[in-house]
């Protein structure tokens, strides 16, 4: 049976979770907990995982995963072929879509990404076949605090949806598998739309932070960065006319500001890279919307130079 | 007798200098090591250097000049009326400018500017009437190390010119008092010109070493940093000619570049007020030429960011 959006998943899918940082160990993770067939392919954690399995501390409830209870692999050759691919790669490795996933795929297999910024979705469909392949978008603030525990500190909606097509029982079954796990998600009609309504957040305060090392109150507590903010949603606005079709309402400027406003002293995952020198997730948020406006003959030369100021922030990083 | 630029100074000037950081120091310096009657106002080393006089360290000679053949000042009111004024005031202390200048004026004097950026004549002409000012840029690599000692790295040349006018007698006899005190001098025929040019170095490298906290050399290590340097300097130029008429020659890109390449790790004056939590010169280097160019109609949506980032990185400064 070939994998398609009219077809619901399996009853008791099995699952393949790629990359289990903190995103793919929180979701995941409430799917195994809840009882369902996963499993998670690691590498920074593999020891300590194998050893202790996962601690979640989570503001909707703490949990264990035993190490004897949990399937994780550092190889996906040794994985058994699986109904539905969860990536959670962090985008930087995207190069390694190929080799860590094509192991695990057989005809009927679907995948979900729920990694950030754009392009995931084309990429995997390049790779396997645009029929596979549905997009989400995670709403949650969570870190890996040390080896093998997680710390889920906040919110924790997913939303997602179907490639290039409108939603049907696939991704319906997905989300209430989701949510019967407890984890609120939602259906989207247009991932398009999602993907940009999230890059309007993303790329200003993710850029401008990792650029000048501050959190988002700071950002927005003096007229420069609240302009900076603004003009950089408006280009993010006019990208996703111009390049992609997609309507983004204007009010959600002012509301994403409202929201910000209210997360006090809030660091993006691209600021923490940075701290940590680790690399940022540069392409998916910046270099593949960036590129996609320039495709459409669409202007944005805040975009154009926060991408090379994170480029340069990146590419001279402590370690790099 | 009116000040004006057709009339040398006299023979042997009652000269004030303004402001006598390292750069007020070191020219000061060299005048009064020379044996010019030149009297210092300064705050930060003020007792310092009253007990010890000023020990300079430079490429192109060491002098000392011993506290008890110095007249250095705390306070303007205490000081002679002066023949020729020089400004070497960080630009962040403008606002200061008519309390501390005003009890040196007398009919005659003559003010020069050395200070960075764009809009001191202009501010000092608005006080104290434009037919008293003189501007130069100092191209010198100089630091105060400790109280009371500055290390003069490299360079040293001042050029100046007369504001808003033709060089005539007035700013030929400064240049040569200056020759003649062992710095080099030239006299520029137009002074916009030369602010200009020089900005077209500021303005992209202080520019972006302080907001990214990297040398000259990792900003041209890498594309990115090259394709924003070339950016910011075709705006400057675009901003020049829209904005006050001035025709910076496109080669000047490849050449301020070449020689950057030649400078290896440099930090400029922003990138090291920055790192030490001091105020950074954005006004003078940066908001007014924004200004100039929003004024006359230029787009330099680059500038506009830049300008508004470090305004983030000064307002959020360790200790502001």
């Amino acid at each position: 049976m070939r994998s398609d959006a009219d077809s619901p998943l399996p009853q008791r899918p099995v699952i393949a979770v790629v990359g289990a940082g903190a995103v793919g160990a929180y979701y995941g993770g409430r799917l195994a907990h809840h009882g369902h067939d996963a499993h998670f392919l690691l590498r920074t954690d593999f020891d300590a995982v194998r050893k202790y399995g996962w601690t979640v501390r989570s503001c909707h409830g703490d949990f264990k995963l035993p190490a004897d209870s949990l399937r994780v692999y550092d190889d996906p050759a040794k994985m058994p072929r699986t109904d539905l691919v969860l990536v959670t790669l962090k985008t930087t490795a995207n190069d390694q879509f190929e080799p860590l996933i094509t192991p695990l795929i057989k005809d009927n297999t679907s995948i979900l990404t729920l990694q950030n910024g754009l392009g995931n979705e084309e990429r995997l469909a390049e790779l396997f076949g645009g029929h596979r392949v549905m997009g989400g978008m995670a709403f949650v603030c969570i870190n890996r605090v040390e080896p093998a525990v997680i710390h889920h500190i906040a919110e924790g909606l997913v939303t997602m949806g179907e490639f290039a097509r409108p939603p049907g029982p696939r991704v319906k079954s997905v989300a209430a598998m989701f949510e019967t796990a407890g984890v609120p998600a939602r259906v989207v009609d247009d991932l398009a739309l999602g993907r940009w309504e999230k890059l309007i957040w993303n790329i200003p305060f993710n850029g401008l932070s990792a650029v000048l090392d501050q959190t988002t109150d700071l950002l927005l507590g003096s007229p420069p960065g609240d302009e900076l903010v603004r003009a950089i949603m408006e280009e993010v606005i006019a990208a996703a006319r111009g390049a992609a079709g997609v309507d983004l309402p204007r009010s959600l400027i002012e509301s994403r500001i409202e929201l910000t406003r209210g997360m006090g002293p809030y660091k993006t995952s691209s600021h923490l890279d940075m701290q940590a020198g680790r690399p940022m997730e540069i392409e998916a948020i910046f270099g593949y919307p960036l590129r996609r406006a320039q495709q459409g003959g669409v202007k944005t030369p805040l975009l154009w130079a926060l991408y090379r100021l994170l480029k340069l922030r990146d590419s001279n990083r402590s370690g790099a």
